[in-house]
């Protein structure tokens, strides 16, 4: 049988999504507590491979496993062994051969920053703190020239495991909450650290040390080193995939009861 | 030199705000660190003593200093050597003798339950999950019922400093934002653990567990015997102090920059 399984976790106590020897993943603490609950192995396929201090409000995974469970005490008592800081937030039945990965038509990524003179401790595990003003029309812009297809290779390690640096974003935008500015940005995928680089550039012209040309110029194909630092991890948050397999769709995302 | 501070805590590591010995507390980090700053002993006082465990976006404290400081300055230069979980968010000049504890005209909590099957990795230290689902019109019947002046001495440990149980409240309402239900209650003053043993109160008529004429009676003055459990401390915030004193209403929660 295949399932699909939502996902939440805070990535402070993580070095990322995928298992790594010696390291704490959540595909490692997920893979031991679905073990547990279901009594054989499983091997877990994520839609996004998080990196270190990421956190996920909307992760998929998919497995496979035979079980008389229904998927609802799946996730119940999958969620009862998990450490506090992750759990599997929802469970459904999906078609056969359902990929997590493969299967995702769209990844979608929030990025927060806590705009004020002085930092939040509440916040402090989910927004970043930007002390000084940036321009917001900037932010904006250099958000609108993100939407489309691009080359990104400037806003991912040189040294990239990446064949194809080309991505299709639909969704780029800023918005205003209060004391945060967030950043969602939807794309079919996403290379290795470009949201977080996406930000730290953007920051880089909202400041006035770097102009929206220049910024767009990037877009077409850069060496990593044109591009901007790299945004905090803790600010970023995997909050939707989308997938075309309309079950899966409707029952990963239907409100809680 | 007067002056009226907006503090933040997360909660979670303190044991409240009122110093005790051997224990780590708000007022404790606080001091020290305005201490530090402003190089003299300084004398707090909070507009709400807030329970162990218990989070604040808008603690309001005053006390008096001679310095050639800046306001804003005291602000940032505190917060840089407070420790993550706490910070003093703003700063600024109160009137002569301005107490933010006896010169409040009153204080809002909010009190937030995650209200959905499985519990919430992001929200563990904000919020108190709920998978059952309480009966929302009754909730929101039992917190109308709140409004008022009552006698809240069943919403309170029997061994009680207080004197007198008879509180004003304004405001007290049940939310619908997601996932979450979050109530909100402003009154004059509260007694000591008065809105975790409301919430607790009104969970069991929204269980069908007490009814609503049984809730009305309690207000009357009532044994804590007869109210009902203590919600926990980490789904409280104390999120806003109201003042008379128009300067320091206006500077202490104008936005951000």
């Amino acid at each position: 049988m295949r399932f699909a399984g939502l996902v939440e976790y805070d990535g402070t106590g993580f070095s990322g999504w995928a298992r790594q020897p010696g390291e704490r993943t959540v595909e490692e603490e997920l893979s031991r507590a679905l073990r547990t609950v279901l009594r054989q192995p499983v091997r877990l396929t994520a839609a996004g491979r998080t990196d270190a201090g990421v956190h996920a409000s909307g992760q998929v995974v998919s497995f496979e496993a035979k079980t008389g469970l229904s998927p609802e005490a799946i996730a119940y008592k999958a969620s009862a062994v998990l450490p506090e800081d992750v759990a599997l937030r929802r469970c459904v039945r999906a078609p056969v051969g359902f990929d997590a990965r493969r299967d995702a038509v769209s990844r979608s990524y929030e990025y927060r920053i806590l705009n004020a003179p002085v930092r939040s401790p509440l916040l402090r595990h989910r927004a970043v703190h930007v002390g000084w003003r940036p321009d917001f029309g900037l932010l904006r812009e250099a958000a609108a020239l993100v939407l489309g297809a691009h080359d990104f290779r400037a806003f991912t390690p040189a040294k990239s495991h990446h064949v194809h640096f080309e991505r299709l974003v639909s969704e780029s935008r800023w918005e205003r909450r209060g004391d945060l500015l967030v950043y969602r940005i939807t794309a079919d995928a996403f290379l290795y650290n470009m949201v977080r680089a996406l930000v730290g550039t953007m920051l880089e012209v909202a400041r006035g040390r770097r102009d929206l040309a220049s910024f767009e110029k990037l877009l077409k194909g850069a060496h990593r080193a044109e591009g901007g630092p790299t945004a905090p991890a803790r600010g970023l948050t995997l909050v939707r995939v989308r997938y075309a397999v309309e079950e899966v769709e409707e029952m990963l995302w239907t409100p809680g009861f």
